[in-house]
């Protein structure tokens, strides 16, 4: 390598590392917001978190990076270059190219409102209180429309936000992949409702003390091997993961006393999500790379822990009598095989992340919808209630009492998250695709989790995707992984096959 | 106002309001590291501190600061400007002229160092290790001594640092002080040993129940007015106060199973601290003056809370039985008076932070005296163990087992902060001189404290020093609260009527 090439690339990784900083602060002071710094101080934090993020963001655009980039980009140079920094390189120039043209006014405006939103957004959902939530929530697509027009339209308007979180992937191609799905979905779902074998979840109907709900939380984390040397698990009204740094992915969930799952569920979720970013490659930190590839890898992960596993028969084979154990009498007389139909019911239900692992699919589907109405078809965010409300009927067959239970039962919107949802779909798509190969590679698969023994697994993933990072696309992951490209009847086929055996027909 | 002074004056709030984002961002990412963030992520961590550090530091020496705080303090300038913009231009011309000299990369190093070094003590000082630890106290002497050089030496090299915590405090002052002070002190603690009044202590060898503890501390941090709505109290091996903003003012506290009052005393401690920033003026937020205005200062609120009310017979008279519920059975045979007595019981101890009122003072020489032999008779940092052992011999007659319980045993060296000490008697006697204004201002002191109404004292206390936060100089504060300079007498006395009673003699 050229002296001169030597030089200039440790002085762009010395100005990455600098944006990985701000990334860790502004990491940490969102994290900290949502998991109990004091409601007085809110304000002032979400003005600090606006400050820091567009710190970073001019790092991003800055023309410091413009010139490494248009330097190091240069094929004589990048000829030079191993394949992992001409990856860095390249994800800097996505984000360069990007950005560039957004005024940092603009997005400190921007990122200082979304911070504001999700504290606001916490207060709205509890009291239902979509009327005093919407102007926030209008003006964030409002400047979600501007951030499109500078960002520049590909495709429609919708597929500028897509892009986001899965790269490559398009409206197009997600129409189609959501219409096969649901046709296959839709008769499923039929052939179970009409079933006479429903399985009986009444016993879930009682209170679950908190502090044993948690220690089997832990316990069960402990066994997928999340590291708490390099995490912890909190609180939070809404459960997520963040990656602070490669020693410090943190995970919360939120306990309900009356569901002995949902909190566990979250745990795996979340703990999904954290086992990727622990195990990314120690050569990859303090990069960029040193993420997730996609949302919809990252949702892959997280739905892969939480469904495929945590909601298998293997699984409460082996850890029904540990549950039992936490809650004394409270269990005892319910069989495993009873436990396990029963979280494994499927029922037309208002809340998201409550959902059983087929409707889940639907809900994701309206929400998908309904952005597209937004940023394609000009719909109002006033009218969200009544278009939500509708298609919950028009899908599920059922209407939210209340908008709480409704529209603004996630946190996404608040935080400007548009086009993220559809990951949740895409994850539990490349799941069921990359199940299916592991089962061929690990023919043990099923026995291993029987037996608790869930290390193989996460080394297993850990070596067809987690050590990767940014470093591979998500198409060339599943590519390299399955052998051919995302395909949506490798999901269809698992819920077929998981629920003709729970429901018997 | 001029329009031009107008503008100019917005842009250098602006830019001042940056720097406390910075300053947000840095003391959250502290806290994180020392009330439970992962292991791993601890060295990550410190560059990041390092990082974020630097930027503020920046700031604060920049040609655009040196730009605005030349063109307001033009006299023409400054005459049309307030009281309060004046001195935050004042404090920062401070900041500026004595760092504008420090390269930043060494300042980054220095940072970096100091965060690092703040989570190795941890380990250091339970493990007693100083030889491990040595390395990184000498270095940070090391570069301490060279920033001294920067800084420029006023008086002694000590003063240099003495003044960073002190404004306007001298070594000459402090020698005087501390040697009229411990020339009342030494006799007062003879008659004490000599006394055949001795307080029995021997009930407090208990185990008590940590939770129960928790409770008992949060309630009297909300008897003495703690907000916990701009502010929240967590664990960590050393208790500290820190203010995010005026809305987040958190506090920590370190339980000690055998000993019922070390984390209450902690929380009376640090409650103090946080009392102060909570209740600066709303119109400094934003800006430097919405901090303490000197450590001295600073100390004595927590002084006072923790000591001059908590170590009180009125406090007791009110708070006594609501401990023993706390506690069951425990101190049911225990009576009140004998109670107050065993926690005001003077004894030469090894801790600082569990020393009683008296003999706190002599740890605080010891460090006073040993830092001015680093700093002007360049003692090394290798012979620390065995000065500090002399002289704890010499002043206290006790040798320290093991350095855990020795030189080890306080954070402030690990953080590079020299010259602090002092601070916590020049707290005590700032307290002790508040305090006899207080009783004069406010007759019914005593029966407020002994009525559970703490409240009247917190606002004599915000109307007299809180409020002002920074806006007036430690000097102008005593001055006007109690007519005269800072006098050793008035804690002397204090503690001379106090111990007289209790020991009788």
């Amino acid at each position: 390598m050229d002296n001169d090439v030597k030089v200039k690339l440790e002085q762009f990784k010395e100005l990455v590392r600098k944006i990985r900083s701000y990334y860790e602060a502004v990491a940490l002071l969102h994290w900290d917001l949502r998991t109990g710094a004091p409601r007085k101080g809110a304000e002032v934090r979400s003005e600090t978190i606006g400050m820091l993020d567009t710190e970073m963001f001019k790092l991003q655009i800055s023309d410091e990076m413009g010139g490494y980039l248009e330097y190091l980009s240069n094929p004589n140079v990048a000829d030079q270059l191993d394949d992992i920094d001409r990856r860095i390189i390249l994800d800097c120039q996505k984000e360069y190219e990007r950005n560039k043209k957004i005024p940092a006014k603009k997005f400190q405006e921007y990122s200082v409102l979304t911070a504001h939103a999700q504290t606001l957004w916490e207060d709205a959902k509890e009291n239902s209180d979509f009327e005093g939530f919407e102007p926030y929530l209008s003006k964030i697509v409002d400047m979600k429309q501007e951030f499109i027009e500078y960002w520049g339209v590909k495709g429609t308007r919708y597929d500028t936000l897509i892009d986001m979180y899965e790269p490559d992937m398009t409206v197009e191609k997600l129409d189609q992949v959501f219409s096969k799905l649901r046709g296959r979905l839709v008769p499923l779902l039929e052939a179970i409702k009409a079933s006479r074998n429903q399985p009986d979840n009444e016993f879930l109907n009682q209170i679950f003390e908190k502090e044993q709900q948690e220690k089997f939380g832990l316990f069960i984390l402990e066994q997928m091997g999340y590291d708490f040397e390099a995490g912890r698990q909190d609180e939070s009204v809404h459960p997520f993961a963040t990656g602070l740094n490669p020693g410090d992915v943190r995970i919360t969930t939120h306990y309900l006393l009356d569901d002995v799952t949902s909190a566990l569920f979250s745990s795996l979720h979340e703990g999904g999500h954290a086992l990727y970013e622990q195990n990314i490659d120690a050569n990859l930190a303090g990069t960029p790379l040193a993420e997730g590839t996609s949302m919809g890898i990252h949702e892959s992960q997280s739905r892969l822990w939480e469904n495929m596993i945590g909601r298998s028969r293997s699984f409460w084979e082996r850890y029904y009598s540990d549950l039992q154990q936490h809650f004394g009498p409270q269990l005892q007389d319910v069989k495993m095989e009873d436990f396990y139909r029963a979280v494994n019911r499927v029922e037309n239900s208002l809340i998201r992340i409550e959902a059983d692992e087929l409707t889940y699919n639907l809900h994701i589907i309206i929400r998908y919808e309904i952005e597209k109405m937004i940023f394609n078809e000009g719909l109002s965010v006033k009218d969200l209630p009544q278009v939500w409300n509708a298609k919950y009927e028009e899908y599920l067959g059922i209407a939210p009492p209340n908008d709480g239970l409704g529209v603004l039962q996630d946190v996404h919107w608040s935080g400007g998250d548009f086009g993220y949802f559809a990951s949740y779909s895409l994850g539990n798509m490349y799941a069921a695709q990359i199940i299916n190969t592991m089962r061929k590679e690990l023919p043990q698969f099923e026995q291993y989790i029987a037996n608790g023994e869930l290390l193989p697994i996460k080394e297993w993933l850990t070596d067809k995707i987690y050590r990767y990072g940014k470093s591979r696309t998500p198409s060339e992951l599943i590519l390299a992984i399955t052998g051919e490209d995302l395909n949506p009847d490798y999901l269809a086929d698992y819920l077929e096959e998981k629920y003709k055996e729970i429901y018997k027909f």
